[in-house]
């Protein structure tokens, strides 16, 4: 029997921390603001778009968007670009995935204002992940496990840790954080040989690989703590995980479900990062 | 019987290669240019900075060195340090440490200019370190490391890689770059309860802790390729590894000596980067 990490709940403690902190704001006369950037009519990144800014309107920040058809002049683009990462009245920042090619996402990340870059995309936030302080705005994702496992006061510290998966939004940004905190980690992916041999050790597994059911018990150490990051939308209209849940759960002490887990959590983080970021240089 | 990786060699044909572009830059009318900053007169760092100026002005680039009181007023140094960012004639900047306490050295790491920057102190090169490209200016001891393995054609990729120490300068960015190139990576550091346990199945064994003779033939598996990123400077006034050299030479395929590994590339590729940096524009 686990205890089910229950991102929902994680989420629901924030967000009442996010409308708090967003009343005080407004009473200084401060209205907190997101902007998102969508570029073309990509069907995910549409439903993801309406979805962060219900999220964020439900803690009472205001949203601005910024919809460019797929086939915009680059020039032009970054012309904009560069002005709302300017404008004074916006404090964060959301561009969403996919671009179209023509459109550089190196240029995208490394022009965005880091101050507002709260999905942590610039290299320069990417860089802090390295030695990261709690209010650096970090790959997203990433700090979503991190405050899940703080939740259950899971320490790492002198733990062997397995990440599946390697990507430079999850895997690769979350290894480092938890090496920050003490642990032993280990990074296994699609060119590792014998990824088993590793998560059988783990007392902590994080997978974020985004293969339904890729890891069974087999692959689980009885008592470890299992962190499921990965979400396959399958043809059958429903989210799955990368763990065999339903397997996984009995051996585990701690685990987390899909959908339920990772992803309620991200969009609260968001929205705190937009208050932070409004409430700098208030208080000073 | 192992195959010995000499430093000092790949440093010599970094350092014939600095030569002839150093030459073409000079011949276009650009005069290669790197800035020392120091602050104080630790002897240490007084000692390294006197020998890189005189690598850098063995590959025939200029020096200019900025040195400050240790109490030197922080305000009048980041003005000046602004100012020295700005000069179109360096092209590459180089801040010794230590650094008093009262200079900030998040401050210092995140106002050089990241094109200048060619020691990858800044948080925007440390942010490359996920997906490097090769004129990335990543931090550059990883570096050098790299450009060790990829000259005896040592290829990481679905190896099992053990990195010994988790620095902010080398432990932690060079397992990044090593996963970057396929490496199925742990990180062992104070913190891992059984280190051992790791390294005995590396099949690349990095190891960047300082302590002197820490790697055993215990510790090592046979055919393994270890590198000894250490360094301790002893009371003998001796350097030594963290590799217990003679007894681990036996039973690896390669491994470096310490001094004569890692350190000798380092400086040729600091200059490579100034080089670098001097010609961007030029060919355009």
């Amino acid at each position: 029997m686990s205890i089910i990490m229950n991102g929902k709940e994680i989420a629901q403690e924030i967000h009442a921390s996010n409308l708090e902190q967003v009343e005080r704001l407004i009473e200084q006369g401060i209205q907190p603001k997101m902007a998102f950037i969508r570029v073309g009519d990509d069907p995910a990144s549409k439903g993801y778009h309406r979805s962060a800014i219900k999220k964020a309107e439900n803690n009472n920040i205001e949203c601005d968007s910024f919809v460019y058809p797929a086939d915009v002049d680059a020039d032009e683009f970054f012309k904009d670009y560069a002005k709302i990462n300017e404008r004074s009245d916006i404090h964060g920042i959301l561009v969403l995935r996919p671009l179209p090619e023509h459109l550089s996402y190196e240029k995208i990340s490394q022009e965005i204002d880091p101050d507002k870059d709260v999905d942590g995309m610039s290299p320069f936030n990417i860089g802090k992940t390295f030695a990261p302080k709690p209010t650096d705005f970090v790959p997203i994702t990433p700090m979503s496990v991190m405050r899940m496992l703080e939740h259950y006061e899971i320490n790492v510290k002198g733990k062997e840790v397995v990440v599946v998966g390697h990507s430079l939004v999850v895997g690769r940004p979350l290894s480092m954080l938890l090496v920050d905190k003490g642990a032993t980690v280990t990074i296994c992916h699609i060119d590792t040989k014998d990824t088993k041999a590793h998560t059988q050790k783990a007392d902590v597994l994080v997978t974020a690989t985004g293969k339904k059911w890729l890891i069974t018990k087999d692959h689980v150490k009885e008592g470890a703590v299992v962190v499921d990051v990965g979400t396959s939308y399958e043809v059958d209209g429903k989210v799955y995980g990368d763990v065999f849940f339903d397997e996984v759960e009995p051996i585990a002490s701690y685990i987390n479900p899909v959908p339920g887990g990772i992803g309620s959590i991200t969009s609260e983080i968001l929205s705190e990062r937009v208050i932070y970021s409004a409430s700098k240089g208030v208080e000073g």
